[in-house]
């Protein structure tokens, strides 16, 4: 027999690195353990399967040749035992064994290694409100959770539904409430955006409002601070602004890693509670490797650790796990933290940094933001996606890339090429010249990543200056905060005209693009000029032209009404 | 005034350069110069404006926000002047003028120059048969062409077509003629493939079925030698086999730099017949730079000069070599070949060097052929993607991507993430940890990309051996030539059993993937096993088994069914 190897947790890199393993070492006897008996499944699903899109959990744990991963599959096709409804106590790593219970029987045991990993996964934050274990009140932290909500909202029994946390399993949740079960849904986020520290406020407001527009109520910047309990059930969630009924309460604050078994070793665990493992995937005890959710990594961008709870991640670092157990160097260098959420007809996506979490690590951080199609312009189907690229001013180095598109994947191969570019470094320079695979059914000449870095040269190097949307907005809110402040229109005049009509000349004046070498001599000088247009481009352009002829009284507003249709306002015009 | 800029060619790259100049440098005096009266347009887009999913050629001339791009436009809005429908006669290098002729009036004139772009474009190749002049026949080299062929067809007078040459256009507008307009199209291509050197066989074979599937006639091997004539106008198309009735013939075999001004001039012009230019994009004068279709650039991958006729490749080097005018120190590095296509219902794109160009190359080159799922196999709309990444064994690094999807955007994103990481000289490890942003709507857990990879990592450290459609399908084809080999079936019963009744027990053989654990006595050890399942995943696990109880009989065939379903063959049994 070979080298005896154990693994705690069966979900995602537990699974893989036992497969990989039995691969590289047939004769090792690799023995995964798990507190479940459901395991080796896509949390990652749960929402798809709640909402109905997946109609049985089993899809959810089923090969794409539709063999359930249960003990058995994992016995006879891959070699692995699993010991499943079984928790591993602690690790005697002296004794280099794993006390275990058996759930059922209440069994205590020991199982010795040669090799341990650590898969232990993460578990949803519960917030320590009045309430939070009331009947009808769920995390998503595993299938059982995921079936009792499923089948809560098919017996009839959830009318209104409330969300607490504006994350991505938080959205995922609320448009699988919405869209097929029809439960009156809200979400509470405690900042004051979606996705917060994940993307910047623009695409956040484009979020919220494709939100909205599917009947998800959002209330940001308040906190759940009681659920309120009635016949011993979940009846309400109030905030300090409201109380919103509710027959289900879905919490989704976040999750933590699960390393109390590692931390209990006396293996290093940072403050934030992830093990510390080196790119080997190797803990502080050379013997014991850990994989997936319950690890830190490093950030590739900011140099910081942090920890990437995805199921992809956990499978590729399970792998790496494996192969330094067989003897193979495989290294997992660390992550930019790729990220896409489908929420109703929007896709959200990003990866490296955002503008917000780029200036608190201290970067001279700036953005541009552009709204370009999603392929040629001509092309049917064609679409318009939001892109935001967040870039180092001083060393010019891009630190993040985020949008948000249609439901197609054309955002998701932006961020994807964006993730691979960030993973190696590549400035902005480097993005100008990605070479996106070309065709007009699948991207315009000029693509989107390439012209977002063209924008960010034009800014770095100071050719073009731009507000932002939260300057903007703030100023269309009150006008009197900058008196001297006035939009440019420079689209179509019947584009503009119903802008025009509403706030007037003197706030909003309109001179197409194509007048304006010949009339700019019209424009005032004593205002600040918000050049604008439908994706900044033609706004870029006439500032340039305004500044070479000697009126530097202008700034662009980047991403322009493409991007603000999408965010929406209540001062729009009703087109 | 400032700088005189003049720009020889005014479709893309030229009008790029025209306006970056005239952004950068507001008071350069900026010519184009074209031949066409018609200029700035999308070539790309002329399949689907002759299909009619574009309307209006005018839409292909067109800015996203629905302007004309006419010598009005680029005076009006631009600040550059256009010289359109007139033709450069000579670039006097000493007084640093170009000579002109109006194609109108006739009339010759000279222009000076402080800095030239020669912006040329490429022209169609035009084969060397009888009768490539007679009407009815058409090369897609400009709108006018396109408008031409579209008349033609509207007006009823094309029943049925040839195309000659089986790469991109020749298939885009295959699918033009076919799909909207129900046109008969044959293609006849010269080499035994359709993309030859652009992708390999088993991707070529996914494409041509394809094409019949939606009754486009394929030809392969076959050469166009001569164009029949009756009553003036093309009746036919004769090749070496054959003869196919054509009221319209497409010549489509590829397009070869236009240099010939570059030429005349004295500048460095390669055997392939692209302007020799620097990383800056200068030609051997350095007052004279070149953009486009019509120079060579530096693949990335060979190290080798090619010339990469790509409208969006045009449109980066044009702005490059307006950036150097200009005194910015852009670079355009070179390119990795990024392609993408659409056939009907079939994406087919590819990256990097083929199996075979990267064997020509001298690489110890090997491929990895999948099939997976393009998002988590559970998610309602998957798809099936076929994919080859080829290897360097020596290096690992990889050198090559290419695979067939559906029309989405799967396939385009695996394609623009590879081409990021080709560019930056990845290896096979390094595809192995890229992070695609994931989430079950958008992808699987395990990325196709990173799944490539692991065959690779396996296929290149001798884990995994393998035979290649190629091979099997020869000895399908003829199982006498290799009497001792046996199809070892791996998938369920009910999906071996057509094979095995088909070609009997001794051929085609059946034990499922979960049963060879307790089984594998009962295969011969006489025989050469190809292990067969649907992605070729479950045969390398058994393939890892049997080695390792020393039966190392057998080779995987990967991609598996799947690839072979999309490939079709007329010894696969109906199902």
């Amino acid at each position: 027999m070979g080298k005896k190897i154990v693994i705690v947790g069966g979900v995602a890199a537990g699974p893989k690195a036992a497969c990989r393993l039995k691969r590289l070492m047939p004769d090792a006897e690799v023995t995964v353990i798990d507190q479940d008996n459901l395991i080796s499944y896509g949390g990652c699903g749960i929402p798809y399967y709640v909402s109905g899109d997946v109609a049985d959990e089993k899809e959810l744990r089923s090969t794409s040749f539709h063999m359930v991963r249960d003990e058995y599959f994992f016995d006879k096709a891959k070699g692995v035992k699993t010991l499943t409804s079984t928790r591993a106590l602690a690790v005697d790593r002296v004794k280099k064994s794993v006390r275990l219970e058996n759930l059922k029987t209440g069994e205590k045991s020991e199982i010795g290694y040669d090799s341990l990993i650590l898969a232990t996964g993460s578990q949803p934050v519960l917030p320590p409100i009045p309430g939070n274990q009331a009947e009808g009140v769920f995390t998503i932290s595993d299938l059982h959770k995921a079936i009792a909500i499923k089948e809560m909202i098919a017996k009839g029994k959830v009318g209104k539904a409330v969300v607490i946390g504006g994350g991505a399993i938080g959205i995922e949740m609320a448009e699988a409430l919405t869209d097929l079960w029809g439960v009156e849904t809200a979400i509470i986020e405690f900042k004051d955006q979606l996705l917060p520290r994940i993307i910047d406020w623009p695409l956040a407001a484009i979020l919220e409002k494709q939100l909205r527009d599917h009947n998800v109520e959002v209330f940001l910047g308040e906190s759940a601070e009681e659920i309120l309990i009635q016949d011993g059930k979940v009846s309400a969630v109030r905030t300090g602004k409201r109380t919103l009924d509710a027959d289900m309460v879905i919490l989704a604050v976040g999750v933590r890693p699960r390393s109390q078994l590692a931390a209990e070793a006396g293996l290093l665990v940072s403050a934030s509670g992830g093990i510390v493992v080196n790119e080997r995937m190797q803990t502080s005890d050379p013997d014991i490797y850990a994989a997936g959710d319950c690890v830190e990594i490093t950030h590739l961008v900011s140099g910081k650790r942090f920890v990437a709870p995805f199921g992809s991640m956990a499978n590729r670092e399970g792998r790496v796990a494996a192969d330094n157990i067989a003897g193979i160097p495989s290294v997992f260098k660390g992550g930019v933290g790729s990220f896409i959420v489908k929420a109703f007809e929007l896709s959200v996506g990003s990866v490296g940094l955002s503008l917000e979490s780029a200036r608190a690590e201290g970067f001279d951080a700036d953005f541009s933001l552009s709204s370009p199609s999603d392929r040629a312009h001509f092309f049917p189907g064609q679409d318009i996606i939001c892109l935001e690229m967040i870039f180092d001013r001083r060393t010019r180095k891009v630190l993040g890339f985020q949008g948000t598109g249609p439901v197609n994947d054309a955002l998701s191969a932006r961020i994807d090429a964006a993730a691979v570019a960030l993973s190696a470094g590549a400035t902005i320079d480097d993005f100008a010249n990605i070479e996106m695979a070309y065709s007009p059914p699948f991207s315009p000449a000029i693509d989107p990543i390439n012209a977002a870095a063209y924008i960010a040269d034009n800014l770095c190097d100071q050719r073009m200056r731009q507000i932002s949307m939260e300057e903007f907005y703030h100023w269309m809110a009150d006008h009197a905060s900058h008196p001297d402040w006035q939009v440019l229109d420079v689209r179509h005049e019947k584009q503009a005209s119903p802008f025009v009509e509403r706030f007037g000349p003197s706030l909003w004046s309109s001179m197409p693009y194509d007048q304006v070498r010949d009339r700019y001599a019209e424009l005032p000088k004593d205002k600040k000029l918000i050049v604008f247009c439908n994706a900044g481009s033609r706004s870029f352009e006439v500032q340039l032209f305004l500044d070479y002829v000697g009126m530097r009284n202008s700034t662009v507003l980047p991403g322009g009404f493409n991007v603000i249709r999408r965010m929406g306002a209540e001062w729009l015009p009703v087109s």
